[in-house]
């Protein structure tokens, strides 16, 4: 049999037992005949600690020293996971990002991966042990310097290792069964989808799900890597991420893949624009020029007594602040009338390819809305996706009434949620 | 002006505190005109609490990956001070001991230092960084993988790399204030000596002075490399380590050095060994076989009427149970009556350079242990050096009456003690 990569998340080797409880199922997939390596986050809280220690010293940590601080946290998980490996029996090696060649460019916290060169890890596996790496973490090319691939990392780690090793597939183990057609903690009757496509997997991570990040789903669709993400606390089957067989019929084929929900972001209001070549654009590049991310953007009709328009578009609440410094500073020059700031809203995402050829979705969608009496703010669809920005109180009803109006509802509950996420 | 190393323990960077405090010192130094190269142990009990992970998830650590394990510890503080040193306004960039170029054996856990390749320490020099080195840790030269040095090891990379980088001093700070006459927490009056020889401090560490480890010493004296002691709480003057300056008369050669105690040692006689050629030869064989190190050994005038003696000798309380197990397992083979064991024991030591040429120092000292009624058990004694075993209990007592038999007391109390050690 082939080579399997597992990755396992902070909450999953939060402690002891955690680790213990990983090792044994790792030891269970090297017995069924597989090659295996495993990339590990840190432990549990580890790395907030390890933040709050550094803001402790510095207000601004340079980011090399960061870099050099956060990785200690997947050292600690992945040399005791090697222990518990090898206390059941079978050898297990230990890998730094640098040591498991994870190449990167030198962007401290944000490194992106060039290369990867497993010459290592390859040899551990010839020689019949199992491989365990830091997930997270890499050296840059330029200066060798430590660096992390920021949030999400790990999971990135994992895909890339499994991608130069031609693994089989990628196990993404976490804190929740598989994928779901929403929240489970929302809608206890979602369902686990069995299989879900690349292409349905990048829109439910980009619209809040968290299970995946968009980057990991994005490195995997592009090497046809299928991942399986599973649950490390129990044996459920979990979800298959991977193009639809070529071929084959889908039956599973869904209309709609699932809901998706996000409370992260807030929404500003740029109000009385002057309907001028040149103003919308002047905004934007203002809040380019401040690294913002945006998300949705909506412009009103300019009203035509007055020739002015207004602005909207939701942004990372966390970028909130810096945002509307941006756009102070250019009030004058713009000539705008107000600026106004709402982060009290939710996004309500509806995810499915199957929506290209189905056109009646928009509209059962609303009307499910409608008929829950949630009151819609900003509307963006693309091929696959129709999104909502909907009043923070009302994300729950909004996600239950869409679940119910496409019959998505599982014959019985088959979510268990086990509460926090790694990294 | 040249290169200054300066080491710090784990309980000068327990905590944030003493992290900024640390980077004010090396900050100060690097002000004052010197390339500083910071070598820094793990913070406080880290290294503990990581042992006592490893216990929880496995019986017997894979060496390999405890060492993996342990060497998180530096990168936190190394990455701190860093960060801290930052903050001050001086560019610091922290390296692992393998970025430092220090090469070991692959004996995980008390590796060895085969060379020090310290490239990358002397391209930040020169770029007018200051250098934070992880210390403890290497990497081997056969497999890459990551080791450690073992306690006391920290002290050991600072030397070696001041040696490598032909630095000027190797300056070790830690919570006492240099190296004195005897221990300030026995005896008060404890005179804090400006000066001492590698071979006096030799002795002094290995008669259970803990302010430095014996390798170190032993490091400093092959590159004759001076080492200053300081604390790192003070601004105190500390303590040389050096050869007699050439041609200069030491004023400050005095006969006794200092008074050295250990409270670690236990003692195993072996009583009743038959008395023939060989016989001890085999105990020491079998204690050899079982890894352990000797310290004093006396053997009695053989009793002419049964023509058997009794052998005693001292070793770590630690490895008192191996000792045992592995004299009993020859006990028919050499033919012994029985083994005694007495862990209630310590040694007291008298050491100075001076003694060579003052025969009366044996007299006196055992003159004085006499009037403070201490009874000797055994007795060793080298060129420089006179060691007694005695009641645990009496140790103290010991140490007061040689302190003031031989005028070493201060004019008055200049130690401070501020408890816990680093490694």
């Amino acid at each position: 049999m082939g080579i399997v990569v597992q990755k396992y998340g902070g909450s999953s080797v939060a402690d002891a037992e955690g680790v213990k409880r990983v090792a044994q199922r790792i030891v269970d997939a090297k017995r069924a005949g597989h090659d295996v390596v495993v990339v590990v986050s840190a432990m549990g809280d580890t790395t907030d600690e390890l933040i709050d220690l550094a803001e402790q010293v510095s207000p601004l940590p340079p980011p090399r020293e960061l870099d050099m601080l956060l990785t200690a946290g997947e050292r600690i998980s992945m040399a005791l996971l090697a222990m518990a490996v090898g206390n059941l029996g079978h050898e297990a090696r230990s890998f730094t990002g640098s040591q498991a060649g994870v190449i990167t460019d030198s962007r401290h916290g944000k490194a992106k991966i060039i290369d990867v060169t497993p010459g290592r890890i390859e040899a551990a596996l010839t020689q019949g042990a199992i491989a365990i790496v830091a997930g997270f973490q890499g050296v840059s090319q330029d200066s060798k310097d430590i660096t992390t691939l920021g949030r999400g990392g790990s999971d990135t780690t994992a895909v890339a290792l499994a991608a130069a090793l031609r693994a089989d597939v990628c196990e993404i183990y976490t804190d929740v069964d598989g994928v779901f057609t929403a929240d489970p903690r929302i809608v206890p009757t979602a369902r686990r989808r069995e299989r879900i496509s690349y292409e349905e997997m990048l829109e439910m991570a980009a619209c809040g799900a968290k299970v995946l990040h968009l980057r990991c789903v994005e490195y995997a669709r592009r090497y046809d890597l299928p991942i399986h993400v599973r649950s490390s606390f129990s044996k459920m089957p979990g979800t298959w991420i991977a193009d639809p067989e070529a071929g084959s019929e889908d039956m599973e084929q869904a209309i709609i893949a699932g809901v998706a929900h996000d409370r992260s972001e807030a929404k500003i209001t740029v109000v009385g624009v002057p309907d001028k070549v040149g103003e919308a654009a002047r905004i934007f590049e203002a809040l380019a020029d401040a690294q913002i991310n945006l998300d949705m953007i909506v412009q009103n009709v300019s009203a035509a007594a007055t020739n002015r328009t207004d602005i909207s578009f939701t942004l990372p609440r966390a970028d909130g602040q810096t945002a509307m410094a941006a756009l102070a500073r250019i009030k004058d020059e713009v000539g705008y009338d107000s600026l106004l700031y709402d982060d009290q809203i939710g996004k309500v995402s509806l995810i499915g390819a199957g929506m290209r050829s189905h056109p009646g979705v928009t509209a059962t969608f609303f009307s499910a809305l409608a008929s829950a009496a949630v009151n819609i703010e900003m509307i963006s669809t693309s091929e696959i996706r129709i999104s909502v920005i909907v009043d923070e109180t009302q994300v729950n009803d909004a996600v239950t009434a869409a679940h119910a109006a496409f019959d998505l509802e599982a014959e019985q509950v088959e979510a268990v949620v086990y509460g926090g996420t790694g990294r």
